[in-house]
Protein backbone atom coordinates (compact mmCIF):
# COMPACT_ATOMS: atom_id res chain seq x y z
CA UNK A 1 0.00 0.00 0.00
CA UNK A 2 1.48 3.43 -0.76
CA UNK A 3 1.12 5.25 2.11
CA UNK A 4 2.97 8.48 1.24
CA UNK A 5 -0.95 10.20 1.13
CA UNK A 6 -0.92 10.41 4.18
CA UNK A 7 -0.10 11.81 7.88
CA UNK A 8 -1.18 11.32 11.47
CA UNK A 9 0.03 13.46 14.21
CA UNK A 10 -0.45 12.87 17.95
CA UNK A 11 -0.78 16.13 19.59
CA UNK A 12 -0.64 15.61 23.37
CA UNK A 13 1.01 18.45 24.04
CA UNK A 14 -1.06 21.81 25.15
CA UNK A 15 2.14 23.79 24.91
CA UNK A 16 2.33 27.17 22.06
CA UNK A 17 5.24 26.43 20.58
CA UNK A 18 4.75 22.60 19.93
CA UNK A 19 1.20 23.34 18.97
CA UNK A 20 2.50 25.37 16.74
CA UNK A 21 4.91 23.15 14.81
CA UNK A 22 2.09 20.83 15.01
CA UNK A 23 -0.86 22.67 12.77
CA UNK A 24 2.37 23.89 10.61
CA UNK A 25 3.21 20.24 9.77
CA UNK A 26 -0.54 19.72 9.49
CA UNK A 27 -1.36 22.73 6.99
CA UNK A 28 1.87 22.13 4.93
CA UNK A 29 0.99 18.18 4.02
CA UNK A 30 -2.75 19.54 3.99
CA UNK A 31 -1.37 21.66 1.15
CA UNK A 32 0.78 19.17 -0.75
CA UNK A 33 -2.10 17.20 -1.16
CA UNK A 34 -2.01 14.62 1.98
CA UNK A 35 -4.76 13.39 4.23
CA UNK A 36 -4.10 14.37 7.54
CA UNK A 37 -5.07 13.50 10.73
CA UNK A 38 -4.52 15.18 14.17
CA UNK A 39 -4.97 12.96 17.44
CA UNK A 40 -5.74 15.14 20.21
CA UNK A 41 -4.92 13.99 23.04
CA UNK A 42 -4.31 15.10 26.98
CA UNK A 43 -2.66 18.44 27.22
CA UNK A 44 -3.74 18.71 23.73
CA UNK A 45 -7.43 18.47 24.06
CA UNK A 46 -7.06 21.88 25.57
CA UNK A 47 -6.69 23.29 22.31
CA UNK A 48 -10.19 22.00 21.57
CA UNK A 49 -12.13 23.33 24.43
CA UNK A 50 -14.74 26.44 23.75
CA UNK A 51 -13.31 29.78 25.34
CA UNK A 52 -16.60 30.64 27.11
CA UNK A 53 -17.37 28.06 29.58
CA UNK A 54 -20.45 25.62 29.00
CA UNK A 55 -22.70 23.96 31.40
CA UNK A 56 -22.31 20.08 31.27
CA UNK A 57 -25.11 17.79 31.60
CA UNK A 58 -23.24 15.58 33.65
CA UNK A 59 -21.36 16.36 36.48
CA UNK A 60 -17.71 16.72 36.81
CA UNK A 61 -15.79 15.55 40.33
CA UNK A 62 -14.04 18.10 42.19
CA UNK A 63 -10.96 17.43 40.66
CA UNK A 64 -11.96 17.27 37.29
CA UNK A 65 -13.61 20.76 37.78
CA UNK A 66 -10.22 22.11 39.28
CA UNK A 67 -8.09 20.75 36.52
CA UNK A 68 -10.71 22.09 34.02
CA UNK A 69 -10.56 25.64 35.49
CA UNK A 70 -6.51 25.98 35.75
CA UNK A 71 -6.12 24.43 32.42
CA UNK A 72 -6.52 26.95 29.03
CA UNK A 73 -9.71 27.32 27.15
CA UNK A 74 -8.90 27.20 23.59
CA UNK A 75 -5.52 28.78 21.72
CA UNK A 76 -5.63 32.15 22.98
CA UNK A 77 -4.26 31.13 26.70
CA UNK A 78 -1.17 28.95 25.67
CA UNK A 79 1.96 28.90 27.39
CA UNK A 80 5.47 28.62 26.06
CA UNK A 81 7.38 24.87 26.36
CA UNK A 82 10.41 27.00 27.07
CA UNK A 83 10.86 30.74 28.32
CA UNK A 84 7.40 30.98 29.48
CA UNK A 85 8.47 34.31 31.55
CA UNK A 86 5.09 33.75 34.06
CA UNK A 87 3.06 33.61 30.69
CA UNK A 88 4.63 36.48 29.01
CA UNK A 89 6.54 34.11 26.41
CA UNK A 90 3.82 33.47 24.60
CA UNK A 91 2.15 36.92 24.23
CA UNK A 92 5.73 38.30 23.04
CA UNK A 93 6.45 34.92 20.78
CA UNK A 94 2.94 36.34 19.01
CA UNK A 95 4.32 39.73 18.65
CA UNK A 96 7.27 38.44 16.94
CA UNK A 97 5.64 36.02 14.40
CA UNK A 98 3.10 38.42 13.94
CA UNK A 99 6.02 40.90 12.83
CA UNK A 100 7.41 38.12 10.74
CA UNK A 101 4.38 38.38 9.15
CA UNK A 102 3.40 34.14 10.41
CA UNK A 103 0.16 32.74 10.56
CA UNK A 104 -1.15 32.58 14.03
CA UNK A 105 -2.20 29.56 15.50
CA UNK A 106 -5.88 30.31 15.47
CA UNK A 107 -5.28 30.75 11.72
CA UNK A 108 -3.61 27.34 11.41
CA UNK A 109 -6.26 25.84 13.00
CA UNK A 110 -9.05 27.15 10.88
CA UNK A 111 -6.79 26.93 7.82
CA UNK A 112 -6.45 22.81 9.08
CA UNK A 113 -10.40 22.54 8.90
CA UNK A 114 -10.63 24.24 5.71
CA UNK A 115 -8.20 22.03 3.97
CA UNK A 116 -10.21 18.90 5.32
CA UNK A 117 -7.58 18.02 8.44
CA UNK A 118 -9.44 15.90 10.76
CA UNK A 119 -9.51 16.18 14.28
CA UNK A 120 -9.83 13.37 16.75
CA UNK A 121 -10.18 13.93 20.46
CA UNK A 122 -9.35 11.08 22.32
CA UNK A 123 -11.81 9.79 24.35
CA UNK A 124 -10.08 7.83 27.48
CA UNK A 125 -8.23 11.55 27.39
CA UNK A 126 -11.80 13.00 27.90
CA UNK A 127 -13.08 10.68 30.34
CA UNK A 128 -10.00 11.03 32.71
CA UNK A 129 -10.08 15.31 32.68
CA UNK A 130 -13.85 15.25 32.85
CA UNK A 131 -13.97 16.75 28.74
CA UNK A 132 -17.35 16.74 27.54
CA UNK A 133 -18.28 16.95 23.63
CA UNK A 134 -20.28 20.20 24.22
CA UNK A 135 -17.64 21.88 25.69
CA UNK A 136 -15.60 21.14 22.82
CA UNK A 137 -15.16 22.73 19.32
CA UNK A 138 -18.12 21.62 16.41
CA UNK A 139 -16.65 19.30 13.91
CA UNK A 140 -14.37 16.92 15.94
CA UNK A 141 -14.92 12.99 15.43
CA UNK A 142 -14.32 11.53 18.98
CA UNK A 143 -12.46 7.98 19.01
CA UNK A 144 -9.89 6.08 21.05
CA UNK A 145 -5.94 4.65 20.30
CA UNK A 146 -7.61 1.92 17.93
CA UNK A 147 -8.80 4.57 15.49
CA UNK A 148 -5.12 6.14 15.71
CA UNK A 149 -3.72 3.25 14.70
CA UNK A 150 -5.97 2.47 11.89
CA UNK A 151 -5.06 5.79 10.84
CA UNK A 152 -1.71 5.52 11.31
CA UNK A 153 -1.52 2.03 9.51
CA UNK A 154 -2.03 4.16 6.48
CA UNK A 155 0.43 7.08 6.95
CA UNK A 156 3.73 7.27 6.51
CA UNK A 157 4.76 10.01 8.75
CA UNK A 158 3.39 9.80 12.09
CA UNK A 159 4.35 12.16 14.70
CA UNK A 160 4.24 12.43 18.58
CA UNK A 161 4.20 15.83 19.51
CA UNK B 1 8.09 -5.40 3.06
CA UNK B 2 5.07 -5.20 5.01
CA UNK B 3 5.66 -2.87 8.01
CA UNK B 4 2.15 -2.62 9.58
CA UNK B 5 2.43 -5.21 11.81
CA UNK B 6 5.03 -3.71 13.93
CA UNK B 7 5.52 -0.17 16.18
CA UNK B 8 8.04 0.84 17.72
CA UNK B 9 8.33 3.87 21.09
CA UNK B 10 11.54 5.39 22.36
CA UNK B 11 10.28 6.42 25.62
CA UNK B 12 12.41 9.01 26.24
CA UNK B 13 10.35 10.64 29.30
CA UNK B 14 10.07 9.83 32.50
CA UNK B 15 6.83 12.15 33.24
CA UNK B 16 3.84 10.42 34.31
CA UNK B 17 1.48 11.53 31.88
CA UNK B 18 3.47 10.92 28.78
CA UNK B 19 4.94 7.33 30.01
CA UNK B 20 0.55 7.10 30.25
CA UNK B 21 0.30 7.99 26.59
CA UNK B 22 2.72 5.61 25.80
CA UNK B 23 1.74 2.33 27.13
CA UNK B 24 -1.49 3.36 26.36
CA UNK B 25 -0.13 3.05 22.25
CA UNK B 26 2.12 0.22 23.21
CA UNK B 27 -0.85 -1.84 24.79
CA UNK B 28 -3.63 -1.03 22.24
CA UNK B 29 -1.12 -1.86 19.34
CA UNK B 30 -0.45 -5.15 20.86
CA UNK B 31 -4.41 -6.02 21.51
CA UNK B 32 -4.75 -5.57 17.80
CA UNK B 33 -2.16 -7.98 17.28
CA UNK B 34 0.80 -5.76 16.06
CA UNK B 35 4.29 -6.99 17.58
CA UNK B 36 5.20 -4.09 19.75
CA UNK B 37 8.75 -2.40 20.53
CA UNK B 38 9.69 0.05 23.47
CA UNK B 39 13.17 1.51 23.73
CA UNK B 40 13.67 2.96 27.13
CA UNK B 41 16.58 5.66 27.42
CA UNK B 42 17.90 8.60 29.55
CA UNK B 43 14.37 9.44 31.77
CA UNK B 44 12.13 6.76 30.57
CA UNK B 45 14.63 4.03 32.25
CA UNK B 46 13.30 5.33 35.53
CA UNK B 47 10.06 3.59 34.93
CA UNK B 48 12.29 0.25 35.05
CA UNK B 49 14.00 0.66 38.21
CA UNK B 50 13.29 -1.51 41.04
CA UNK B 51 11.30 0.72 43.35
CA UNK B 52 13.90 -0.44 46.10
CA UNK B 53 17.34 0.17 46.74
CA UNK B 54 19.18 -2.25 45.26
CA UNK B 55 23.01 -3.06 46.17
CA UNK B 56 25.39 -2.87 42.83
CA UNK B 57 28.23 -4.89 42.42
CA UNK B 58 29.93 -2.20 40.18
CA UNK B 59 30.47 1.00 42.23
CA UNK B 60 28.86 4.29 41.19
CA UNK B 61 30.32 7.89 40.81
CA UNK B 62 29.43 10.24 43.57
CA UNK B 63 27.26 12.34 40.60
CA UNK B 64 25.38 8.66 39.12
CA UNK B 65 24.97 7.75 43.07
CA UNK B 66 23.29 11.42 43.13
CA UNK B 67 20.98 11.28 40.30
CA UNK B 68 20.17 7.81 40.99
CA UNK B 69 19.20 9.50 44.21
CA UNK B 70 16.93 12.62 42.87
CA UNK B 71 15.47 10.55 40.22
CA UNK B 72 12.46 8.34 40.90
CA UNK B 73 12.17 4.20 41.31
CA UNK B 74 9.28 2.55 38.81
CA UNK B 75 6.11 3.65 37.73
CA UNK B 76 5.18 4.94 41.28
CA UNK B 77 6.36 8.12 41.87
CA UNK B 78 6.89 9.94 38.46
CA UNK B 79 5.93 13.52 37.94
CA UNK B 80 3.62 15.14 35.59
CA UNK B 81 4.92 17.12 32.50
CA UNK B 82 2.59 19.88 33.53
CA UNK B 83 0.68 21.07 36.32
CA UNK B 84 2.49 18.81 38.75
CA UNK B 85 2.23 21.34 41.58
CA UNK B 86 5.49 20.10 43.19
CA UNK B 87 4.11 16.69 42.92
CA UNK B 88 0.79 16.63 43.71
CA UNK B 89 -0.11 16.65 40.18
CA UNK B 90 0.57 13.63 39.84
CA UNK B 91 -1.75 11.59 42.53
CA UNK B 92 -4.33 14.23 41.47
CA UNK B 93 -4.18 12.86 37.65
CA UNK B 94 -4.35 9.07 39.25
CA UNK B 95 -7.09 9.87 41.15
CA UNK B 96 -8.84 11.10 38.37
CA UNK B 97 -7.85 8.26 36.38
CA UNK B 98 -9.11 6.05 39.00
CA UNK B 99 -12.66 7.19 39.18
CA UNK B 100 -12.76 7.36 35.67
CA UNK B 101 -12.64 3.81 35.33
CA UNK B 102 -8.95 4.20 33.56
CA UNK B 103 -5.93 1.71 33.63
CA UNK B 104 -3.36 2.58 36.08
CA UNK B 105 0.13 3.06 34.86
CA UNK B 106 1.16 -0.55 36.55
CA UNK B 107 -1.55 -2.37 35.30
CA UNK B 108 -0.75 -0.93 31.75
CA UNK B 109 2.99 -1.57 32.15
CA UNK B 110 2.00 -5.04 33.40
CA UNK B 111 -0.50 -5.93 30.12
CA UNK B 112 2.12 -4.91 27.97
CA UNK B 113 4.39 -7.05 29.43
CA UNK B 114 1.31 -9.94 29.30
CA UNK B 115 0.81 -9.19 25.70
CA UNK B 116 4.46 -9.74 24.55
CA UNK B 117 5.36 -5.87 23.79
CA UNK B 118 9.33 -6.27 24.41
CA UNK B 119 11.11 -3.86 26.79
CA UNK B 120 14.77 -2.86 25.94
CA UNK B 121 17.05 -0.90 28.11
CA UNK B 122 19.50 1.32 26.47
CA UNK B 123 22.53 0.55 27.33
CA UNK B 124 24.74 4.04 26.89
CA UNK B 125 22.04 5.67 28.71
CA UNK B 126 22.41 2.91 31.85
CA UNK B 127 26.17 3.94 31.38
CA UNK B 128 25.44 7.72 31.52
CA UNK B 129 23.52 7.39 34.52
CA UNK B 130 25.12 4.03 36.15
CA UNK B 131 22.39 1.71 36.35
CA UNK B 132 23.60 -1.52 36.32
CA UNK B 133 21.11 -4.42 35.36
CA UNK B 134 20.10 -5.60 38.60
CA UNK B 135 18.75 -2.05 39.71
CA UNK B 136 16.05 -2.69 37.11
CA UNK B 137 13.32 -4.93 36.99
CA UNK B 138 13.48 -8.39 35.26
CA UNK B 139 12.64 -9.63 31.70
CA UNK B 140 14.71 -6.65 29.82
CA UNK B 141 16.75 -7.15 27.02
CA UNK B 142 19.78 -4.77 26.82
CA UNK B 143 20.75 -2.68 23.38
CA UNK B 144 21.70 0.15 22.12
CA UNK B 145 20.69 2.72 19.29
CA UNK B 146 21.69 0.16 16.30
CA UNK B 147 19.08 -2.49 17.75
CA UNK B 148 16.65 -0.08 17.82
CA UNK B 149 17.15 1.15 14.36
CA UNK B 150 16.62 -2.31 13.59
CA UNK B 151 13.62 -2.60 14.91
CA UNK B 152 12.17 0.40 13.68
CA UNK B 153 13.00 -0.64 9.95
CA UNK B 154 10.48 -3.36 10.26
CA UNK B 155 7.79 -0.89 11.65
CA UNK B 156 5.49 1.54 10.14
CA UNK B 157 4.68 3.47 13.35
CA UNK B 158 7.41 4.64 15.31
CA UNK B 159 7.69 7.31 18.17
CA UNK B 160 9.29 9.42 20.06
CA UNK B 161 7.94 10.05 23.24
CA UNK C 1 9.34 2.68 -2.92
CA UNK C 2 12.39 1.72 0.00
CA UNK C 3 12.53 3.96 2.49
CA UNK C 4 14.18 1.58 4.67
CA UNK C 5 17.49 3.62 3.57
CA UNK C 6 16.42 7.33 4.91
CA UNK C 7 15.64 8.78 8.03
CA UNK C 8 14.48 11.93 9.50
CA UNK C 9 14.66 14.04 12.71
CA UNK C 10 12.85 17.19 13.54
CA UNK C 11 14.65 18.28 16.24
CA UNK C 12 12.37 21.00 17.93
CA UNK C 13 13.96 20.86 21.79
CA UNK C 14 16.80 23.18 22.42
CA UNK C 15 17.31 20.69 25.56
CA UNK C 16 20.70 19.53 26.22
CA UNK C 17 19.09 15.73 26.79
CA UNK C 18 16.77 15.80 23.74
CA UNK C 19 19.79 16.83 21.72
CA UNK C 20 22.14 14.29 22.62
CA UNK C 21 19.25 11.88 22.03
CA UNK C 22 18.81 13.16 18.82
CA UNK C 23 22.51 13.08 17.72
CA UNK C 24 22.93 9.33 18.86
CA UNK C 25 20.28 8.16 16.77
CA UNK C 26 21.42 10.10 13.43
CA UNK C 27 24.78 8.91 14.06
CA UNK C 28 23.64 5.62 14.55
CA UNK C 29 21.92 5.62 11.78
CA UNK C 30 24.12 7.43 9.43
CA UNK C 31 26.96 4.66 10.55
CA UNK C 32 25.03 2.36 9.56
CA UNK C 33 24.54 3.24 5.91
CA UNK C 34 21.31 5.93 5.95
CA UNK C 35 20.83 8.78 4.81
CA UNK C 36 19.43 10.83 7.37
CA UNK C 37 18.47 13.99 7.68
CA UNK C 38 17.86 16.72 10.43
CA UNK C 39 15.53 19.87 10.56
CA UNK C 40 16.08 22.13 12.63
CA UNK C 41 13.18 23.89 14.25
CA UNK C 42 12.42 26.08 16.86
CA UNK C 43 14.51 25.91 20.06
CA UNK C 44 16.16 23.55 18.01
CA UNK C 45 17.96 25.92 15.89
CA UNK C 46 20.12 26.87 19.13
CA UNK C 47 22.26 24.32 18.22
CA UNK C 48 22.96 26.04 14.90
CA UNK C 49 23.69 29.37 16.21
CA UNK C 50 27.75 30.44 16.48
CA UNK C 51 28.97 30.85 19.69
CA UNK C 52 30.12 34.35 19.17
CA UNK C 53 28.11 37.23 18.83
CA UNK C 54 27.34 38.15 14.94
CA UNK C 55 26.79 41.51 13.40
CA UNK C 56 23.75 40.97 11.07
CA UNK C 57 23.05 42.73 8.27
CA UNK C 58 19.39 43.20 8.52
CA UNK C 59 18.20 45.00 12.05
CA UNK C 60 16.35 42.54 14.51
CA UNK C 61 13.41 44.01 16.08
CA UNK C 62 13.68 44.90 20.43
CA UNK C 63 11.61 41.28 20.87
CA UNK C 64 13.41 39.05 18.50
CA UNK C 65 16.83 41.03 19.90
CA UNK C 66 16.05 39.85 23.45
CA UNK C 67 15.03 36.49 22.61
CA UNK C 68 18.30 36.20 20.70
CA UNK C 69 20.19 37.36 23.96
CA UNK C 70 18.31 35.05 26.34
CA UNK C 71 18.74 31.82 24.19
CA UNK C 72 21.67 29.71 24.12
CA UNK C 73 24.57 29.62 21.04
CA UNK C 74 25.51 27.21 20.08
CA UNK C 75 25.55 23.17 22.33
CA UNK C 76 27.70 24.75 24.77
CA UNK C 77 25.11 26.10 26.64
CA UNK C 78 21.86 24.29 26.25
CA UNK C 79 20.01 23.26 29.51
CA UNK C 80 18.70 19.90 30.79
CA UNK C 81 14.79 19.08 30.74
CA UNK C 82 14.82 17.59 33.68
CA UNK C 83 16.47 18.24 36.90
CA UNK C 84 18.48 21.55 35.03
CA UNK C 85 18.92 22.85 39.05
CA UNK C 86 19.51 26.15 37.38
CA UNK C 87 21.90 25.36 35.32
CA UNK C 88 23.97 22.85 36.88
CA UNK C 89 22.79 19.70 35.49
CA UNK C 90 24.02 20.04 32.60
CA UNK C 91 28.23 20.33 33.40
CA UNK C 92 27.04 17.16 36.06
CA UNK C 93 24.91 15.25 33.12
CA UNK C 94 28.58 16.11 31.05
CA UNK C 95 30.62 15.08 33.38
CA UNK C 96 28.82 11.57 33.87
CA UNK C 97 28.61 11.19 30.28
CA UNK C 98 32.47 11.79 30.12
CA UNK C 99 33.35 9.48 32.80
CA UNK C 100 31.47 6.57 31.07
CA UNK C 101 33.27 7.06 28.01
CA UNK C 102 30.17 8.64 25.94
CA UNK C 103 30.88 10.81 22.79
CA UNK C 104 29.60 14.81 24.01
CA UNK C 105 27.21 16.56 21.85
CA UNK C 106 30.06 18.44 20.37
CA UNK C 107 31.45 15.54 18.84
CA UNK C 108 28.27 13.80 17.83
CA UNK C 109 27.55 17.00 16.14
CA UNK C 110 30.90 16.61 14.04
CA UNK C 111 30.47 13.41 13.57
CA UNK C 112 27.31 13.60 12.27
CA UNK C 113 28.44 16.06 9.77
CA UNK C 114 31.46 14.33 9.21
CA UNK C 115 29.12 11.33 8.19
CA UNK C 116 26.97 13.20 5.86
CA UNK C 117 23.86 13.95 7.78
CA UNK C 118 22.18 16.81 6.17
CA UNK C 119 20.78 19.99 8.49
CA UNK C 120 17.74 21.64 7.57
CA UNK C 121 17.20 25.40 9.38
CA UNK C 122 13.55 25.27 9.16
CA UNK C 123 13.33 29.54 7.90
CA UNK C 124 10.32 30.44 8.70
CA UNK C 125 11.47 29.71 12.72
CA UNK C 126 14.75 31.83 11.14
CA UNK C 127 11.55 34.49 10.07
CA UNK C 128 10.18 34.79 13.60
CA UNK C 129 12.87 34.59 16.29
CA UNK C 130 14.97 37.10 13.93
CA UNK C 131 17.83 34.60 13.25
CA UNK C 132 20.13 35.23 10.11
CA UNK C 133 22.26 32.32 8.38
CA UNK C 134 25.03 34.46 9.17
CA UNK C 135 24.89 33.84 12.88
CA UNK C 136 24.45 30.49 12.44
CA UNK C 137 26.99 27.80 11.47
CA UNK C 138 28.19 26.91 8.14
CA UNK C 139 27.10 24.33 5.85
CA UNK C 140 23.31 24.49 6.66
CA UNK C 141 20.40 23.90 4.32
CA UNK C 142 17.47 26.49 4.78
CA UNK C 143 14.09 25.47 3.58
CA UNK C 144 10.44 25.34 5.31
CA UNK C 145 7.94 22.31 6.05
CA UNK C 146 7.34 21.73 2.14
CA UNK C 147 11.15 20.56 2.00
CA UNK C 148 11.27 18.31 5.27
CA UNK C 149 7.75 16.43 4.28
CA UNK C 150 9.56 15.53 0.98
CA UNK C 151 12.57 14.62 2.62
CA UNK C 152 10.45 12.04 4.83
CA UNK C 153 7.97 10.76 2.15
CA UNK C 154 11.38 9.40 1.05
CA UNK C 155 12.36 7.95 4.43
CA UNK C 156 11.01 5.33 7.38
CA UNK C 157 11.55 6.76 10.84
CA UNK C 158 10.45 10.31 10.93
CA UNK C 159 10.74 11.56 14.49
CA UNK C 160 9.65 14.69 15.98
CA UNK C 161 12.50 15.49 19.20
Amino acid sequence: MDTTGKKTIILFSGDFDRAMAAFIIANGAAAMGDEVVMFFTFWGLNLLRKPEKVETKDKKSTLQAMFGKMMPKGTGHLGLSKMNFAGAGAPMMKKVMKDAGAMSLEDLVDSAREQGVKFIACTLSMDILGFKEEELIDGLEFAGVAAYLGEADEANVNLFI
